[in-house]
């Protein structure tokens, strides 16, 4: 077996960290070849004299400037030091990585993602925001390359799996999990109240912020719809969602002869990570599932009165182009806005509607044109909700 | 497409009656070669004048020539009328066939399924005894003759399906789900008073009487782990068995990296009696599993201690040959003094354990050598029985 050569990043993100405890375990299998953090100095420092990649690079010049100043008061040579997205998208395609770990939060990742494809690396995607955004580009670029782009988010991993066990075209629909988020079973009537502290208390991840809010408003479901239609080529009426608290179940394909796969396993990233990095082949890993405490999995439909995020994701999904991009910018506006106290819960799906209504209908062909598009809805529900910002912010008020 | 002709082992029981709505719902797809029937002149006589096939089979010559008698009457002609095994073989052997369900319960279908395999026939396996019985042999006989075993019992197939999204040494270990039967909550101590009206009553699938009462056992759980070590290659100990009372999951399989993939489609047998007649393809079906339906499913560890079935199953497993065509033997006959009302519930297991105890250690090479182990075993049974069979008969004990 060769060693594959692995460029990760977002290296000092919760996935990035997976990642290489993934690669601790297994030397014999993979080694770091470069690495991208962004502005946590001080563990990108640990990261290179742990790992001592060919390349590291940071959010900016002079946090790169002073990473290669402490390398050096180190002793550790022979590193190169980048910055921004140049850097980063060397990191992605240095000519020794073997493989693509894509974990950088937002579209923020996504041209380095793009120049990996670009550049024929095969993809771990955990970025879910690069197929939201350019998933069209990103899917001819893989057909173009023939490289493997493989899901590391829990849900498309898992129908990744299931799809194993029949053709494409015999796939009849696909059953995305969600856990339902905090507020699965609060009275509607009380979703203007929900504070930021309640919408931060995810019942089964620990995550992000942002991400946490999307799960409560179940937006980060949405997006998951929309990345499965780019990944698996599938309609968005092919494309549900159940929601199965235990997030145990981590999605299901169901077939035209009615049968259904279903992948259970830990909640635990190592096993979307190692399965993308090891594909087509799986290796034995001590991430057990044990079925002798499984006791019991409950699922029920979403309610789409309560989320109507979820509504909004398959409007976009359908319309495509800069409308999955204005739904994803939209909403990291609109949650900034309700983490700051300036609008309700509710005020998230409003100002996501408002951007998307305000949003013409194109298909981008370029990763530029992508991230013009997303510039542009992000500044669209700024001016939305300025006036909202000003009245939080007026004295008055307190 | 061209046309799949089917010989079904079986036709007039529920299996046979299930693989003729398939081939009812399909008529582009398959059609009847060839019928093997019982004893129930009346179905046999009905399926012969709607499915024409080239040859029909019953057990007996006198019911052989009743048939012929009517066909003639009736003025069906050109259909070849057999009986016995030699005409059960025949039926799954004849150059037209492309396609045998073998579905005759118990040892009875073992020649004909062998035979099948020798001519190079792919088989559906309904029949679980075959593969207990003789799994080695027909292993054998499909290797060398390259033909797939595609296996119809609800819980093998949903392995077959799981087993696809990875490969073979990748396999840890599998799931059987199972039941529990009507007796998997009741007090240990009441299993002595267990009624045969109690033991019949099964709380999801509608079967015959043994496999029914096998059920309450869990013998029949044991009979599909050792089907499974057969038909999966694999080791008794990674045959695993998790109770699930709903009958939801069909079962799982775990890889080593920790992945479990399982199996859900609604209770009906047509649903892997298609799979295994159109594999490797799937094909497009009205058994559809409402997912928007599913709202609880629960998992259970079996109790070994309530089941001494399941261990003895597991022992002969591991010993295989001689021993698991005892298994199979010795609870036939059990079953039936149970049924008649000489022995208690616990009397199954009791005899099973018995017989297996008075079996030498002997690898069959021949189907004749493992019809001659079956014979002896139901012997060793009979004898064992016989005392509690002539108290039954003392008028004394009234």
């Amino acid at each position: 077996m060769s060693l594959k050569r692995i460029a990760i990043l977002g290296s000092t993100g919760s996935i990035g960290q997976s990642t290489l405890s993934i690669i601790e375990s297994f030397p014999e299998r993979f080694a770091v070849a470069s690495l991208a953090a962004g502005r946590n100095l001080e563990a990108a420092f640990e990261q290179a004299c742990r790992w001592r990649p060919l390349a590291i690079s940071l959010a900016t010049e002079e946090l790169a400037a002073q990473l290669a100043a402490r390398l050096k008061a180190a002793g550790v040579t022979g590193i190169e030091v980048l910055h921004g997205t140049a850097g980063t998208v060397r990191v992605a395609t240095l000519p020794e990585v073997d493989f693509v770990v894509s974990a950088i939060v937002g579209v923020a990742g996504l041209e380095a993602t793009y120049a990996a494809v670009e550049a024929g690396k095969p993809v771990g995607l955990a970025n879910k925001e690069a197929m939201v955004a350019a998933g069209d580009l990103l899917n001819a670029a893989a057909r173009a390359k023939n490289v493997p782009l493989l899901p590391i988010d829990s849900e498309h991993n898992a129908i990744h799996q299931c799809m194993r066990a029949g053709d494409l075209h015999e796939v009849k629909q696909i059953w995305l999990t969600a856990s339902g988020g905090p507020f699965r079973t609060l009275p509607l009537a009380d979703f203007e109240h929900i504070t930021v502290a309640q919408a931060l208390k995810h019942p089964t991840w620990v995550m992000g912020r942002r991400i946490t809010i999307d799960s409560a408003t179940m937006l980060n479901k949405g997006l998951e719809i929309i990345e499965a239609c780019r990944l698996f080529d599938l309609p968005p009426s092919a494309v549900k969602v159940t929601v199965h608290p235990q997030s145990t179940v981590h999605s299901l394909v169901e077939y035209v002869d009615g049968s259904l796969l279903a992948q259970i396993s830990v909640t635990d990233m190592r096993l979307p990570i190692l399965y993308a990095m090891t594909w087509p082949e799986r290796v034995a890993s001590e991430l057990t599932f044990d079925m002798t405490a499984l006791s019991q999995l409950t699922f029920e439909t979403p309610d789409f009165e309560r989320f109507p995020c979820l509504r909004l994701a398959y409007e976009a999904a359908e319309t495509g182009g800069a409308h999955t991009i204005a739904l994803n910018a939209a909403d990291e506006i609109a949650v900034e806005a309700f983490l700051e106290g300036v609008i309700p819960f509710p005020g998230i799906p409003r100002t996501i509607e408002q951007v998307l209504e305000a949003t013409p209908h194109r298909h981008p062909q370029s990763i530029t044109e992508v991230l013009a598009l997303d510039e542009q809805a992000r500044e669209t529900a700024r001016k939305l909700l300025a006036p909202a910002f000003r009245d939080a912010a007026t004295p008055s008020r307190v």
